[in-house]
């Protein structure tokens, strides 16, 4: 059976954006398709270029027997800065206000389209990163790690605060939470995380670092090292916050409780070296 | 600025996958390229024809004024007969087997592919039903909740064991554990289900239906239906279940700790009345 162009332009459109980062090789789409690898080369030129004009990724080519095509997903930096000044704005609504200036923000993560550009947004950011697997604590960090993983084509790791029967045996970590300065307990199923792993640490919110200090500590246990560390929302924090290099979409600066404002601008993403489209 | 078809057809591909089950008026593609609504009505023929061909989904084509295009999701029945037998015999692997007879599967729940192809395929089996909401409990039932959701384009509702500062005012019910026969509790906050939505009840395992039927009286006190139940795994169970009508896409048959055996076979899902590509 042989495809038109225009069927193989669909359908390798569909298969690369299902296998990120992975190396797909000329021979397999030639197969599939039946056709002259020459003919998919011209394909994936087309491809490629449509994917940088409209925003959606990058194809890298690599060359030689063991060759092939590589699509990374990336974002183009206008529709970013549109995206995080509307997430800034729906953060910012009065009625998101709890007693102790807690946000509830359970819509937005539980928004798959709003979830699904968070992840993309800061997989975009580690594009060029070797990432091995994406960490999170339960459970507000899970779709936002998810949507992250997703994107990088990597396992997700879920820490949690106390361990379950449904873990096998465990590693336990103490950490001091970093505002509260409360003594918490972090707990990671021994089998889900390789030893060595190169790792990306991902929560919803960050204030002085504490959780995000307490994946460090665990990672040690698996001489497993940061890739990087990306939150959603990171808070105004004027001590000496326990995290140095992250990245932030959000920083929320200021919650008045009598006024019931709340004031949110864009994290620190936009100033970390992130090549666009 | 004009589009070739080719482009054209490349960035339709894209935006129907991140938009399922959404009406998308011809304008706006028209509009998006600058093209004629006659040239973008044969692009989707041609969209249309190769999603069903390639086991990507299908596009209904609503006429009118107010129509337009949407996409929806759906599996070819040889794909899907493939992907639960592979599932199946990852879950025989006897190194699963944890104490109490439980198996370790955070490492499927942690793979983003997997979790995709599930979330597609349970969401192809509703692709007719009206969903609002997808509902599951903290924390290994989230990255399920999630894949369906977004393949449905309908909000995700996390429900807990127990409440936190981060989600203002709850309800929260008491139900019996099926089969330890214990009293437990299930926290939702108040604002994340609407009164009167229709709500596809998610988990990843299920044994006599406690969880499940746990939910389901929690949608009561928000005056909201079932419109679904899935699971990734039942368990089989020989005493009465207290859920009838549901979807599972693995049955665990037997667990032999002595001889480290599991035997997995696939779940109801192809009974049921799934119209596939």
């Amino acid at each position: 059976m042989k495809f038109r162009r225009s069927e193989r332009l669909i359908d390798i459109t569909h298969y690369l954006l299902e296998h990120p980062r992975q190396l797909v090789p000329l021979t397999f789409f030639a197969e599939r398709y039946g056709s002259a690898k020459s003919s998919i080369s011209e394909d994936l030129a087309i491809v490629k270029e449509t994917f940088e004009q409209r925003g959606i990724g990058t194809l890298q080519t690599v060359p030689g027997a063991a060759g092939g095509v590589k699509y990374f997903p990336r974002v183009n930096e206008h529709e970013a800065r549109q995206f995080i000044a509307n997430l800034c704005d729906q953060l910012e609504n009065p009625e998101r206000l709890l007693p102790g200036e807690y946000l509830y923000i359970m819509d937005l993560l539980g928004n798959p389209q709003i979830v699904h550009q968070v992840g993309k947004l800061i997989a975009s950011a580690y594009a060029g990163a070797e990432i091995d697997a994406v960490m999170t604590v339960a459970t507000k960090g899970i779709p936002i790690a998810h949507a992250i993983a997703a994107h990088l084509n990597v396992p997700v790791v879920v820490v949690r605060r106390d361990s379950k029967v449904t873990e096998g045996p465990t590693v336990s970590i103490n950490y001091v939470s970093g505002s509260t300065k409360r003594i918490q307990t972090m707990v990671l199923a021994k089998r889900s995380l390789k030893e060595g792993s190169k790792v990306l640490l991902v929560d919803d919110f960050m204030k002085a670092g504490g959780t995000i200090n307490g994946m460090i500590s665990l990672l040690a246990e698996f001489n497993a090292t940061v890739a990087g560390i990306a939150v959603l929302v990171e808070a105004e924090y004027n001590e000496e916050r326990l995290v140095e290099d992250y990245i932030s979409l959000m920083k929320l600066k200021d919650v008045d409780i009598r006024q019931s404002a709340i004031k949110v601008v864009e994290g620190n993403y936009f100033t970390k070296n992130i090549s666009f489209l």
